[in-house]
């Protein structure tokens, strides 16, 4: 950790943080400049305070060398991870198909989706049956029902399934489901993460929607230092100011995951556009940004197909783009 | 709900979903101008996912014209609400100053802080015992036994106390607590909103990271919806591009929020801003803006104090900005 | 245009607003809801000031239904534009490589980096002699002199040249430059977007760091308005709170463009990412996400060769790219 | 300057970047930590291309100690500039409130507003004649006759004028006015900036909408560079994610800016929302903050008055808000 002092500060006070960071067992390197004085802090800097530091009127600013991340850094674990479901594998080479329709609705509905899917090689099945939704008069899901439907879709087609939880104290209901997702709103409720960690399943973490990469790596980290190694991260979209879709699909968030950590990173097209007639761009550029795969929505609701286009695919349009990403990769291999 | 068709949309398609709306029970104006049709949707619009529709390709656009919150909408409730604590008031007129240290240490560093920002003028007392923090190996706070302390305090100094709330799990732990406060990263934990509203407690609901005005609006919707009248707004700070600062404090929110509700505003300078020596012009802003309150950290750790300026401010600093903020009120009253 | 009144509006006042409208040559449709009156205004709405609307009291929201931006729009010239500099096509299929240093330095250099990146396959060579710096000590640019050498490099190679211009008063240094370029900061300057407009040469426009689509599209509009219908539209990243890249690559806004409007639609990875270890990933994505070509910093610098790295892609990377954006492209065709 | 290099660097590697720096004439500190190297680089640091350093692969990350600009930086000129136009003092102490039309519609309008502002204690009048539109199709200002209509306000009221140049062509036709504004588009447009620089006018430098205070600072330096020492900074503003008012003021902006430079700072309340009825209470704000002075958008025109509240205020409404900005100053003395 690098702290950079203010011009013309008093060594009498300079001498007293010295002392003090002294104190919690670290080595100091003064380095004066013509200017500006610079400490170089030695040692275990994981328990300083940096915003403390920064905050003191005699620092002017504060620089952490060394990530605060172990478990999901690259730099102590260079090879990929590889998450396996059910069979199916994610990262490493792997790519993973995951789709499905926003929420469980019907038997009929997610078995009909399942089979589409499958049909056109996808290799999970998604589907929600918590929904998290900003206002409390809309549709929250048919929970509990919800993932046993979710159940019989994967027992009629094989399928492992995806879905989301909520709150730690729906993990009874999950214990049958494969892979446990994490949403955006909830991607620094560390709580739930912990419990998660306690779990060993594998956990599908979505990039908050205004969060650093820094800050999803830190939450991937809560769920490995509780001692699961099972996480699969997911960009789908950050707010910014623009305003024809819902959200900033960050695509360089994919190889810069890649270079900061060793888990794999798969992208949400459907959430991150909003409108399905921009899913098919964003998931050809999301394979040839090197994701890991791709999670999209695909309903089969004759009320939806009525008018062309709703957020999701229809099951025809999914086909024909799982058909495009793979030719795009056989001709990257 | 405003329904903006697409120039040149089919006829039989723009009749199929008018019959798939009707068929929802609403009314539907069709009006044709030279260019575009629009349809306006009269009834019960608050089932009708606007998200599908404005993804239909035979739509352009839609706009709601009657905001989906209906507890907290000043339209519906014109008078301030007051929220009352311990025979502190917030809201309608009455002017609430909260005071602190970021997390509670010791019974003696509690103690003497709330002393402090007694004799102040503080009216509650926060202090953090359950810390929500980016990163697994930082100090989660003391928990239940920041709780207790908290209390002693109270009992000591008579000021109701104000602490974060991280789990539903954990509140009965929070029983003798006078007010909830759900911190910005759990702001849409919908769960956690929902069993604080069957609490009926005085919850403080700070807005998220990024999150607009609505949906701040529609999480204390959350918590009103379940029986719970008792929410207090924070503003505390949004994430920009800007990076001298922590946060940009967004202080239009104030008179904005009151507009849209009756709910009582208060501001938080210290997280907006990160840096002590810019609290108190913010709070000053604050105050000329019309809010309803003030969260201040305080401290009195000799060892921060060593470095004239953490983030939070000295009991002496405190006492001058109260005195300045009681003067700046009195003048515009 | 749509006007949604303020519930509870005086019938007085909404008359007045309407006589006013009418004053102004529009026909008002007025449809009453159950909360709210909504008027629909007919007619020519370009010169109704939305923003003054808006901001009336008794106005609650204004939804312009036909965009304001004429030449530029899809929906009155279907057909994609294609631009032509010299016997390079940009657009309606036609893919445009675009490559050569930040900075034009020496003959020596210019000349050397134009036969390296002809050989991988570039269409036309860019390099800056006008430089926007954000501080006026930084190197500005060889200006005049730098002009010279582009076109010496033009003469060596066939290659058409793109470079920046900061000001109409250079003009006429520009005649004889086949590509005039807009920099990112002066996208809304508007004295200099006219006189380019004046110019009848291709114009290469680059979306500014916090610009929407529509502002983006209206620029277009100044410079086709004035009658110059060759422009190309540069997506090159947008600033938001993200701090592990310099800019955030929208990369939805090259289908969001082509849909919004028929010119055509490169993309700059390299100013995007400023790192040039993510400039072929993103130029591998934006090739996928239907982009008309790339603009990508090359450099032949032995000092900054030293260090495999700097954000431009040395010539042996450029030409491996160039490849692999060959082999997508045929993949998907 | 300080360069962290990358975990495992080749010695070879880094010993060749330290000759490179050496060769710029700089002195090099190495300094090896337990995991990484740092070097810091002391002497005139101004020419090394940050950029350029942070993105060799063998640089993990760099910062700059002493910040690029010298005539705007309070470290070298601890005292307030006072800027003084026609007998007009802002800064050090001395507030000033400017208010006037948005734009410069008929010598009636002017004559009457400037006489309206006066009385209520306006010191300058502002009013648009050259105006920036994102459409080409808008009223484009008044333009020269604007300017005339302005000087005849000034004659008959004695205020100093205010108002935006777009082009440093039009620089002859400013010749007599008293004050040049710069607007948010134009922050980075250099060419005009060095122009400014040479008249030795004062000039009103506004904030771009998604430039750091860095950047208006490097603006202003631009200015101050070539020769003109007379500049006010002024917050306007900033767009974020946020959707229900135009731009979010960012008020912190006020006491960092004075703090960092010795240039007065004015706030700009109309801009910033766009919404008559939210200007009062940030305008209060902003004084509360420490501006030196307010710029604010008053009216007289029957046509909007008709509707209580367009984004201007009425005379009226100003001379209130401006006895209460008096107030809370006097207040707060």
């Amino acid at each position: 950790m690098i702290v950079v002092m203010r011009a013309n500060t008093e060594q009498e006070k300079q001498d007293r943080l010295v002392d003090w960071l002294k104190s919690m067992g670290l080595g100091i390197h003064v380095s004066k400049g013509e200017f500006q004085t610079v400490l170089g802090l030695i040692g275990d800097t994981s328990k300083v305070d940096m915003d403390l530091l920064e905050s003191l009127d005699i620092v002017e600013s504060v620089k952490r060398v060394s990530e605060t991340f172990k478990c999901v850094n690259r730099k102590f674990h260079p090879e990929d991870t590889v998450v396996e479901v059910g069979g199916v594998k994610v990262g490493g080479g792997h790519f993973c198909m995951i789709a499905g329709p926003c929420s469980v609705e019907t038997e009929e509905q997610i078995v009909a989706v399942a089979r589409a899917v499958k049909d056109a090689g996808a290799d999970m099945l998604r589907g929600g049956a918590f929904k998290p939704r900003t206002s409390p008069y809309d549709f929250q899901g048919l929970k509990g029902e919800g993932l046993e439907l979710l159940k019989l879709a994967r027992a009629e087609t094989g399928l492992p399934i995806v879905t989301e939880i909520m709150s730690a104290a729906d993990l009874p209901l999950f214990e049958d489901v494969d892979v446990l997702q994490v949403g955006a709103r909830n991607m620094q409720n560390f709580d739930l993460l912990k419990e998660l960690g306690r779990t060993g399943k594998p956990v599908l973490l979505k990039r908050g929607l205004a969060n650093t990469l820094k800050e999803l790596l830190m939450s991937a980290e809560y769920i490995m230092a509780s001692g699961n190694e099972q996480v699969i991260l997911c960009e789908r979209g950050i707010r910014t100011y623009s305003d024809y879709l819902r959200n900033t699909l960050d695509l360089a968030a994919v190889p810069m995951l890649h270079e900061l950590s060793h888990l794999p990173v798969i992208v949400d097209p459907s959430h991150a556009t909003g409108i399905a007639r921009m899913v098919p761009p964003m998931a050809m550029a999301a394979a040839a940004a090197g994701a890991d795969g791709l999670m999209i929505e695909v309903h089969n609701d004759p009320l939806h197909a009525l008018c062309d286009g709703a957020q999701s695919l229809r099951p025809e349009e999914y086909a024909a783009l799982a058909k495009r990403v793979r030719a795009l990769r056989e001709a990257l291999a």
